[in-house]
């Protein structure tokens, strides 16, 4: 029986980022690929069953009505227990942020087996492409995928930053473009479905408690700004004929900070910008930048890209360009399902309930039936970064709670 | 005899950037390799014989006191006469930058030859590289390591965007990083240099004429700014809790804009900014971004570099990050040659004198020798974009002074 810590240590030189720190472990990238046989191997270790999905995720089964008995009417796996997470990371992310619920779901099958129990239904540990969108720009892409939460078109068209499509990464990954999409079959067999995570923000050190039962993800969304100016020479275009889009940039940048910082409860953040030609001694012509906004109001989150919108084109015109913001993604706030909390919290008596800021799966998944999640201590707060950390004691106590959770449910 | 446009036109598929539009075409990358060959291919043709010396420089030689001649002193080429310019662009820049100065030295030498001028000096066409410092970070690297502008083991040691050393690169060319530096024989060879250029400006539009003589080089240097702020989640880490680089780096743009705007001739830009590790969903851990500055007067391109760092030292400590100044390569206001500028005035009567705000290699050389320039009409006004052009005729025109100049200073 391996410890939560022992599981992580064997992926702990997977896709490591040497200029950025941390972990760079995008989807269908070599680093994510060995993550994604690791997972297999260790499933199989423990008998369970691995399937790749149309839409690329991976389940574990645990079928005790299916073992030794080679004919079975298929249904055994409808309504199962689900719990999992994701393998892909941000860039230059930390080693928990995904991982740790994978990990921890593969610990919590062997302390049932060690518990002598036997599932009353099957159950599942799934593995969902693409939960950070860092590669393709929709965060939850397999959680979307399956539940028909993005157009199977506009998935395939998705491009990462070398222009290769979705369409085209999935089927250098062997799945078939023309199969992506909702799933029936699949989503039909997640009757509960539980996520563990490590904690993204400081809930639980000012709680000083290791283990939270997740109640609500805030809404958030993604937009992509274009500004678009004049390209020139940097030493012979006077600052009077210029049409600078990153100065015009920096002007939403500000805009973004302002109007976030005036919300309550709002957070907006560029992260990424790229402007084109990107040359020192080179005036762009464009500039894109990425627009992560959140809010526990679905209407604000709308009200403030509205603003945000409003404001980036006002800067752009003060500065003669153009500005066009396209949608790349957007969720609602989801409260998860009131009986599942319940269950959780029978299972973990005096755990503390709390809301998160993260986005994840699980989210996704609760607009088609009971979802839930559990968070592990982060002693630094701090996520997205080499920085993220859990103590080995806490993943342990992770993994014995999503076990006494899943034990309760099965 | 070949036309400066078809010159140009047998490398007008070498490079293209299909993202960026125009030409990208950095140091040693296959596309400046390719355009190399074509040179020594053309150089060939034409009888000249091509060396490249220690630094990477070509140069194709005319010399008839060596033709014919195994036997000779060696000392034929010192106090030649140079033309040339460089065959690197910026990423996605124009098909003129450099390409046309090169392509208009073989051209003149056909006029040269078609005239039955015999020199009476050896004469030689140079192609500098990294002109553009857009893979290497330093402008003029070629020409700065030739003159001893740039210390052998600093420029051994500069770093691209994946982190290859140009001693690597050098290396991979085929040239011996130890053996890189100033190089007093081949500076020795260079008695007066000429370098024809598409004009990166409107001087010529506005005085309509095609070509003109050029008088100066205003100073200019490059900067990197390093913020540093805290790596975290952009949906859990409230706004009031951050300290993220990205909103002191648009401080920071907004600050040079309106400084470079107040001071009268002054340039300064930010065309490159690169957030690490730079995820939507990510508040970057640190900012890089790089500042261009310009000014006829060097003391006042100083004075705005210490306020521009001045105030990012503010806006970063106003955020809660820091900020780190850091030169990569400077050069001051260069006049060129009064006695070879009248020579070339001779040369083409009636062409206007025109000053520049862009650097080049002739600028690197003026300080060990009398150096010129000549522009050509680039009737978009627009540079380092893939808008910049130049017409047929004027590119002929340009090509036919260029030729004056050589044959009266031969």
């Amino acid at each position: 029986m391996d410890s939560v810590s022992s599981l992580l240590g064997s992926i702990e030189d997977v896709g490591r980022d040497p200029s950025r720190g941390g972990y760079s472990r995008p989807v269908f990238s070599t680093a994510e690929l060995d993550l994604r046989s690791w997972f297999q191997q260790e499933a199989g270790r423990r008998g369970l069953e691995v399937e790749t999905d149309r839409n690329g995720i991976l389940w574990a089964w645990w079928d005790p009505a299916r073992s030794g008995n080679e004919a079975h009417d298929g249904d055994s796996r409808r309504g199962a227990l689900v719990t999992g997470s994701h393998l892909d990371s941000v860039p230059g992310g930390g080693a928990f942020d995904g991982p740790l619920g994978v990990a921890s779901a593969l610990a919590a099958v062997d302390l049932l087996k060690a518990r002598g129990v036997t599932p009353h239904r099957a159950l599942a540990v799934a593995v969902f492409p693409e939960e950070e969108g860092s590669r393709f720009g929709v965060a939850c892409l397999g959680s979307r995928l399956l539940t028909g939460g993005i157009d199977a078109d506009a998935a395939r068209n998705l491009k990462d930053a070398d222009g290769v499509t979705f369409a085209e990464a999935a089927r250098a990954h062997g799945l078939d473009p023309a199969h992506l999409g909702r799933d029936d079959e699949a989503l039909g067999r997640i009757g509960d479905f539980v996520e563990l995570h490590v904690e993204q923000g400081r809930g639980l050190i000012d709680l000083k408690a290791p283990i939270a039962v997740g109640t609500s993800i805030i809404g958030h969304g993604r937009w992509k700004l274009t500004i678009t100016g004049q390209g020139n020479h940097a030493g012979t275009t006077l600052m009077e004929d210029r049409a600078d889009p990153m100065v015009a940039a920096a002007q939403v940048v500000l805009a973004i900070r302002k109007t976030a910082a005036a919300t309550p409860e709002a957070r907006a953040t560029v992260g990424r910008i790229q402007p084109v030609p990107g040359g020192t001694n080179v005036i762009a012509s464009r500039v894109d930048l990425w627009i992560d906004v959140r809010h526990p109001d679905d209407a604000t989150t709308a009200a403030l890209v509205e603003s945000i919108h409003g404001q980036a084109q006002k800067a752009a015109a003060f500065e003669g360009c153009t500005a066009a913001l396209t949608q790349e993604s957007v969720s609602g706030t989801v409260t998860f399902d009131a009986e599942l909390q319940r269950q959780l919290q029978l299972a973990l008596p005096g755990a503390p309930a709390l809301p998160t800021g993260a986005g994840h799966d699980a989210g996704i998944l609760a607009a088609h039936g009971p979802s839930a999640m559990l968070y592990v201590r982060n002693p630094t707060g701090i996520s997205h970064s080499p920085e993220e950390h859990v103590e080995p004691d806490d993943a342990d106590l992770g993994a014995a709670a999503l076990a006494d959770v899943l034990e309760r449910l099965l």
